[in-house]
């Protein structure tokens, strides 16, 4: 209940498919304190849905709102701006704020909440991450007594769609398309393949778990869109998968004397790291504790209604005046690159000497080989082999393959993926 | 802080593993507004710890702590009594408590809740269930919105440190033996084998879950001792393991229509389930949503560490202000059994006929055969088999065993396994 002792009073700016869930679940479950008041949208008139109570006001202006007495706006429009701006216009207000805007939280968090509490407001946003599965609060209430030294995070539930599917042996532009027609992806895919939309949510993480504030442009991000099918083949070989992995990292004892690592790619996953099970649009986040070792959560991440429901179980927890526990973060710049075992893709005219061409320029950059391997079935003009290199830095590898592109047996560019290594950080 | 503005005063009550773990998180990391001052144990001098700081009093006297200016006690010495006279106290005092004591809570957290919330005081037992894994605060805060429908968990590690290790080929009684001397059970290890410790668990989880008050004494226990490493073999074949699982459902449309169900006991786990992957002491639970699908929450459930995790987590979130969101719940008896498939295992000294008087025995209950089966490498003086057979309730299949058992080709007492089907309650 609001600080009157009167029901809470709740508007939601957006009325798509999580709004329209949420509007579905707060009139089922009828949480106890909380009254759904308006439903903001444009072209509202498409949007009229009778088993909305007729109390409830519809609007096409946001400024209606802004003006009223609405305690709480629950902002599922997504993207900096306007619905930032709404945001903030409401925090200043006193008004609470419940939001499903990784982008926004992401970028200008910090300055958010920070408005929110000197004007007496909350803004929770535990559907910005990992949609139904409690991360975020998990973090801020069960964890906040552990210190954090890693996160690794399937994030994004369309290339996790896409890549699930690919493991049983689809080409990546068939499975993109049929994501589409299902919805799961976008028109414009880049946001979810190109790993924008999981390292908004890394970046998210990494301020809740290791109090690192990370520059969202700072983090690598690396495009799952030339994984190939034959590559699901060769991870198979090493007992591995592949899939979208944002990762972040604390090396050395705690964040003030350590540096932060962090990424967002296609990465080789050990077939027994809980990273491997998800299926589908599900999520899953690994985070590793210096006290309590690692925690797994996974579930629906995206969707209508388990979005709905992060973001319902937001607004419970400011009707029991239950407040997001503090947890500082400071500013942090990424400290160099995580070191990992790689496995990477030739295709070649078969010749002599190509192996030892390959060596000569990994060895180079100081990096080791591991293993070279090749599936049967292929013939001397159109060869791919997989050669794996001990722990090296991603810019080494880089380097090196620069040198190698140059070959002329070469029929693809050659292409590489870290491998995922399972490490207990345990105390 | 406390609400005078200073540091919240905290006092660890028990200072054996967790108590320890706890005092040293507390130094380790120096939480932001919080403040040891005592230490209470026994026999004091024999807990003395260097690393304490100096201002902390030890003390054998708990009236002391008591009888202190301590803004909150973390109740670690476990059992109805006198722990739960001490919580009681305090909260009468005004004071909060963080406690990992799943009994007390069990038995006495609604009255307990109810004291704290009148008297202005806490009570946060986030540690009473799967130690370090956030799952009460990921149903108080994070799946509040939704409508839970069922649980299912591995709660006591004991449990599966043995079940694993019988996986992996040894015998009950020896693996109880490991278990005994790494400390992972106890002397007499009536508690875990036999599913009190995780009954007392699961009525926490379904009274936060469910909305479900439920006497722990009204839920089904079976003890995973008569398990043993031929059951597992068999498992295999259906592609499962065992696993002592946990479990509270709702059928019906919500609480107040439908009958609960509930049960503690050992069960055939599909390997493609989460609950097939914890291995060792690990905890996983798993919370059906009706909106938000199925969660899974999964890591270290006992030790020092992990445990001392989510009381420090509390006491955090006490120091900020942060209240457990009250999820009322009622009073609910359990109306009814499982319908599960069963996997019945026989040992018999083998003769013509023995098929059909199982079947006539099974048929007069109305249960259906689904499958027959033997390993290969038996006599047939001595010969196991399997019998599978459709979803029935337990008791009807006791019944048809009563009359089985009378058999006089039997070498042992036919031993039947509940099959945990995997179910989807997403909406």
């Amino acid at each position: 209940m609001s600080a009157s002792g009167s029901n809470l009073k709740v508007a939601i700016l957006g009325f798509g498919t999580v709004g329209s869930s949420v509007a579905r679940i707060l009139c089922d479950l009828k949480p106890q304190g909380i009254e759904l008041t308006h439903i903001y949208n444009r072209n509202i008139s498409r949007k009229l849905a009778d088993w909305v109570p007729c109390e409830v006001q519809w609007t096409e202006e946001v400024e209606d709102i802004l003006a009223s007495n609405v305690d709480v706006i629950i902002e599922l429009v997504g993207g900096l701006d306007p619905a930032g701006s709404w945001v903030r216009r409401a925090l200043e207000a006193g008004k609470s704020a419940v939001t499903a805007n990784k982008k926004l939280i992401a970028f200008h968090g910090i300055e958010l909440e920070k408005l929110a509490r000197s004007k007496g407001g909350h803004l929770l946003y535990g559907a910005a991450v990992a949609g139904g599965i409690p991360v975020i609060p998990g973090l801020q209430q069960g964890l906040a007594g552990d210190q954090v030294m890693r996160i690794e995070g399937i994030l994004n539930g369309t290339c996790n769609f896409i890549l699930s599917k690919m493991e049983d042996g689809a080409e990546f532009g068939d499975v993109l398309q049929e994501a589409q027609a299902l919805g799961y992806a976008e028109v414009d895919p880049t946001e979810d393949v190109d790993g924008y939309d999981a390292r908004a949510k890394l970046v998210i993480l990494s301020r809740l778990a290791l109090r690192a504030d990370l520059d969202p442009n700072q983090i690598p991000c690396r495009s799952i869109r030339d994984v190939s099918a034959i590559d699901f083949a060769y991870a198979r070989e090493l007992s591995c998968t592949i899939r979208q992995i944002s990762r972040a990292e604390i090396r050395g004892a705690n964040l003030a004397t350590g540096d932060v690592l962090a990424s967002v790619g296609p990465m080789l996953v050990p077939k027994a790291s809980p990273l491997a099970w998800s299926r589908g649009t599900e999520n899953t986040v690994l985070v590793g504790g210096k006290y309590g070792g690692d925690v797994v959560f996974s579930g629906h991440g995206a969707g209508g209604h388990p979005t709905a429901v992060a973001v319902v179980s937001d607004v419970i927890s400011i009707a029991h005046g239950s407040r997001a526990v503090d947890l500082p973060s400071r500013k942090t710049t990424i400290g160099g690159e995580f070191l990992l075992r790689h496995s990477i893709r030739f295709v070649v005219n078969d010749q002599p000497g190509i192996i030892a061409e390959i060596a000569l320029a990994l060895a180079e950059q100081g990096i080791n080989i591991h293993a070279i391997f090749q599936k049967p079935g292929f013939g001397k003009g159109n060869l791919p082999f997989v050669v794996t290199v001990e722990p090296c830095a991603n810019s080494a590898l880089k380097r090196a393959l620069a040198r190698i592109g140059a070959m002329k047996c070469l029929l693809e560019k050659p292409f590489h993926l870290q491998i995922l290594e399972p490490e207990e950080t345990a105390g």
